[in-house]
């Protein structure tokens, strides 16, 4: 069976997969997935907006309906990711299955591009996805570089990490900028310290990955940028997907290439 | 004196400039304002998101505030925009020099990436843009083509048009995909049948120019496509820019170049 974004998400749906999405139905669009009360979509809506490359924006719901129809006819953000996050006041208060027990009908969802975009056009170029090489989840950090404020919502820049050589960087760097709704190209290579993260061996989500003699960290901005947010600016609620497992969509990677 | 994106706009301030800006301050991003009601704003936003050819977000100001900070600090949109529409109901009810008599403490002003960022990039090139040769307006024209709606807001795409020899046009739409935020490439070339428009020497905004023989028109969505918008919804209020009037910004077109 040829898997595709349909496929992937009817296995979240049955409750067969509960793992991260990195790697499954190559050349479909991955997001993140950031659910919020009407009361403050303005301001997350304006938040993305104001900050496209952690938060791309690839669907915005209807309030209340769990249907992205632009991207998904026919799906149900509330089943179809293989894991959730439920904050309350900037606490993560339940990591459940489906978000039943927590939808209401005064949510709207967001779509966020997703790093697992570029990944297939990197792994085609034949360069390094560490993560991918070694069954893990993706290391991601926190930062010191604020995003731009918007209404209530404020708070780090999160980011997503991959070891490369410098000329492999440089590949990539190309590579990626051909997609800027899934975070476009690199926001920082080389020390970790410019970003202030302190220790690459303990990413503030995801798993760890090896750094191999003559490769330096490449990091990109990261559609988890949210979830700090989500700490930082204490909203009475936000419901998420668990980081690395995210919404499969029926787009292909190329529709998003080269589109703003 | 090197005009700049500041020049140009304290000389629409000071009521010198009331003309086109096209070709005006080259390398500088110029934007289509409109402004709404802070209770229309979330639906504005996210027409905007759902609709990124002809409404490519450069910028939202702060609830009443006419100061875009992000592209333009130290600008006000009340003044220095060379032109404006006062829109009423669907009506445009005045085009006055400033929106001094028309600003409300509750609007929110949203800045449009706009074609004459990728004109620059294409006189650079040596392609033709025909408006500019011949020292007139951009002609543009309502399109049988529906944007994609959002809560009260929905409306024609309008676009702009360019003649070109068919291999340049192909050249032209290389170009133009390196800037998504300036409306990217063509969204058609060829018969203007299959947009519905009738007649190109009677554009709904702005003027007619010469095709020539070996010619095909080029088309590009358009920033005025809220005009449009406006005219379809019939909100109460609504403040634009007058068509191929521009608002200057302090952004460099390279500043836009891939970004999504």
């Amino acid at each position: 069976m040829t898997e595709t974004g349909l496929t992937v998400r009817r296995l979240a749906r049955s409750g067969t997969l509960r793992g991260p999405t990195s790697g499954l139905a190559p050349g479909y669009v991955q997001a993140n997935l950031v659910c919020v009360p009407r009361e403050l979509a303005y301001d997350f809506l304006l938040f993305c907006q104001r900050n496209p490359r952690p938060c791309p924006l690839l669907e915005v719901t209807e309030v209340g309906s769990p249907e992205p129809v632009g991207v998904a006819a026919g799906s149900d953000l509330r089943t179809d990711v293989p894991g959730y996050g439920v904050w309350h006041h900037g606490e993560r208060v339940a990591a459940p299955e489906t978000l039943h027990d927590h939808w209401r009908d005064d949510l709207v969802s967001f779509l966020l591009g997703c790093s697992f975009t570029f990944e297939t056009a990197l792994i085609r170029a034949g360069l390094p996805v560490r993560h991918v090489e070694e069954g893990r989840n993706v290391p991601m950090y926190r930062t010191n570089r604020p995003c731009r404020p918007a209404g209530v919502f404020h708070g780090p820049m999160v980011v997503s990490m991959r070891p490369m050589s410098p000329d492999q960087a440089v590949r990539a760097s190309v590579i990626c900028a051909r997609y800027p709704r899934a975070h476009g190209s690199p926001i920082h290579l080389g020390d970790p310290a410019a970003l202030g993260i302190r220790d690459l061996d303990r990413p503030d989500y995801g798993d760890a990955v090896t750094i191999r003699p003559g490769e330096i960290p490449v990091f990109w901005a990261c559609g988890v940028t949210p979830q700090a947010v989500a700490q930082a600016t204490r909203p009475a609620l936000m419901l998420t997907h668990k980081p690395g497992h995210m919404f499969l969509t029926d787009l292909l990677d190329s529709d998003l290439e080269g589109l703003g």
